[in-house]
């Protein structure tokens, strides 16, 4: 294409209503006290994913669960024997999290679907949109169940991973949403990853860069690992708060907050080096069975995560955290106890499909800038198994996770656009 | 008495026996998943007294209950017309407790009655021991709920403090327990404190001083009071951990290290220059709703307390906890909302008690120690309506409020012992 042949938006006004009414029926199936709930691998999650599909198989697509219980939506009459363009995102939300986040990219590889088969246009590649379960680590404490699944990358042990609230596993859940349990087990690959062209996945962006620098739409250049412990534990001694003088107290909230503190002063050092890198203890709690204000905490559970697009930056900061408590435990009498460790590794975006949404996104005259991904995304695991994967930003207020992430529809519609024209355009694909 | 007249002890291996069946059949109504757990003004506290009163009917003695529902023994033929002695302490247990703290005091007044009565003594002055209920702040959030009642420092607002488990009031557990709720909403003194000649409580130790300096019993000089905000919040934004970059984080739970750790060092300074002071904040938790180990953690809430048994000193450390409180919103843009403001003021043990139980300890040849109390007492409200207090501490290894506490019968029997000397056998009253 060039300014002879500018090129020009295929969806309208009714594709923008359609988007609107799917993600509020999606919403009003999974409103929580606020925002909305959809665990990994829950009933309603299961019933997003019907209301997708639905929706899928009304515009005349096809539609079939794989084997790790993830909607897969296809076209019918697809170019045989060649590899496909996947799309999509995934289907679950964090608790009372907001609506946009995962949903956005199923919605709009649906709508690219339905939008080629009603224009009938030739395609060089089978398409095909994933509405994939469980990629949020709020509920089993660890990211990305569906798409891991499909590469047989679940260990036995993951599959024993207790759900949140119910303490119940995650072989449980999969079994009861239809998925095939031994396979996963057995580590099977659950698709052929050669017959997969590549992946695009639209997403809202999780922080707040693009707001600021008022682009609608972001082309991802990157996508940061992480380093996790869900449930770490700090233990001292507990002892009535009156009766024990400073000197031979041994509060583990105390020597909690020393921790963070330090970690905290190491992060703002790096972060003034240019290196990247975040620092989160989401969860922080005593024990509500021995609650009293009057008592030294002798307990406190703790999560730890760290991120960066760099796995070296991660293991190394990682070094420091250990070598941070072993000086507060030798101070303060106290034993820090991480328990497991979950990796997340740092993942490459395709540099041809980034290029491309660049080319697309100028041809459209659309806003955009380059961005790193600071959240993990499936679109991860497709590129740690070799897929070109690419990803799509579109502006998002207020950030995510939250139940007040707020994305504007027609910063969506220009996201979705430029997947659109990403699977359908262009001659050449990048591999 | 002198050298001539050397003081023998009354107790034998039968009251020591009586005392430890005493322990064990409250521990086991109270029993808990670890250590005993008997609520303020709860059904087990109601039955932990039973046991009490049953015993003391046993004994000969005159049960009843007072308008606060706390349990009152009674020695039968009292001389009529003079101030009388009271002991005690209360029944009540923080959660998963331990045993002693509180019931200890109960047990010793109730075996120096029974004792006094079998040996026929003459006395001087009536004798009361009082089952205090409701002394933990564990429970509503407030401590010396029974003695306050007695002495009409209750408020409404009080009456309306919610209960940790079940959010039902204080008034409808205290109408439940059998106390008049009309007289204790009014203000009206339940009890004429002119009659009240002196309090007495024995107490286990609850830090490890005397441990340390193998003193198996206590003379108590000074009582700490404390400020205590049970359920402060500190309020930032919540966003996704991996896209909020460290300069637009408002993390809740890294706001609170701080202030921790600025008071910690605060603390430490005020410390190294003798002035006594302990602070806690043995309650901390980001709300489990909303947990994510992929969220910014945007509320975390905690409970602060701060003890001295000076007055001036609370309140100091209180103004320097806000000024630094001001400072951490600015820096990292959060919001602290400390709530409530719950002050119980250190009290003055009465010199002559405290010279008389040294005294005692002395014609007995117990090894003891002057000691200040870290922690409130019951006896801190008798002190602070203008009756002379007095406290004898029993040493006790690990501290109170936890499972592990550990007080050897033998120093139990030496405390008791002193008790009931102090009680009958000196002329002079110290009013």
């Amino acid at each position: 294409m060039g300014p002879d042949n500018p090129m020009r938006p295929v969806f309208d006004r009714a594709d923008r209503e359609q988007a609107a009414e799917l993600f509020e029926a999606v919403r009003r199936i999974s409103a929580a006290r606020v925002g909305v709930t959809r665990p990994s691998f829950s009933e309603v999650e299961t019933a997003a994913m019907n209301v997708i599909a639905e929706a899928a198989a009304s515009a005349g697509l096809a539609t079939r669960h794989d084997a790790a219980a993830n909607l897969v939506i296809e076209m019918p009459g697809q170019p045989a024997g060649k590899a496909a363009y996947w799309m999509g995102s995934h289907l679950d939300s964090v608790p009372e999290g907001g609506n946009y986040d995962g949903l956005a990219g199923v919605v709009a590889g649906l709508l690219c679907l339905a939008k080629a088969r009603r224009l009938g246009i030739a395609l060089r590649r089978p398409l095909a949109v994933l509405g994939l379960r469980g990629e949020e680590s709020a509920w089993f404490g660890k990211p990305y169940l569906g798409s891991y699944a499909l590469f047989g990358k679940l260990s036995p042990h993951d599959l024993e991973r207790r759900q949140r609230d119910t303490g119940r596993p995650l072989a449980e859940y999969m079994e009861k949403a239809g998925a095939d349990v031994r396979r996963i087990a057995a580590g099977e690959p659950l698709v052929d990853a050669q017959s997969i062209a590549g992946w695009l996945e639209l997403h809202i962006e999780q922080g707040p860069i693009m707001v600021a620098r008022e682009a609608p739409v972001g082309v991802v250049t990157g996508i940061r690992g992480n380093l996790r412990h869900l449930s770490a534990v700090c233990r001292g001694a507990a002892g009535h708060s009156g009766a024990v003088p400073r000197w031979l107290r041994k509060d583990a909230v105390f020597a909690l907050a020393e921790l963070l503190m330090r970690l905290d002063e190491n992060w703002q050092a790096l972060n003034s080096r240019g290196v990247d890198l975040v620092v989160t203890s989401g969860i922080v709690g005593t024990d509500p069975r021995q609650h009293s204000i009057s008592r030294i905490p002798g307990e406190v559970s703790f999560s730890l995560e760290i991120r960066s697009q760099s796995l070296e930056t991660l293991e190394a900061f990682y070094q420091l955290v250990l070598v941070e408590c072993a000086g507060i435990e030798k101070a303060r009498g106290v034993k820090f106890d991480f328990g497991e460790r979950v990796l997340s590794e740092p993942a490459l975006i395709d540099r041809e499909w980034a290029a491309r949404l660049r080319r697309i996104c100028g041809a459209l005259q659309y806003p955009y800038i380059d961005i790193p991904s600071g959240a993990g995304h499936d679109a991860a695991t497709f590129a740690n198994h070799g897929i070109p994967a690419g990803m799509i930003f579109i502006r998002n207020d207020n950030g995510s996770h939250n139940p007040d992430e707020k994305m504007d529809l027609d910063d969506f519609m220009m996201g979705t656009e430029v997947l659109y024209q990403a699977v359908t355009s262009e001659p050449e694909a990048p591999r």
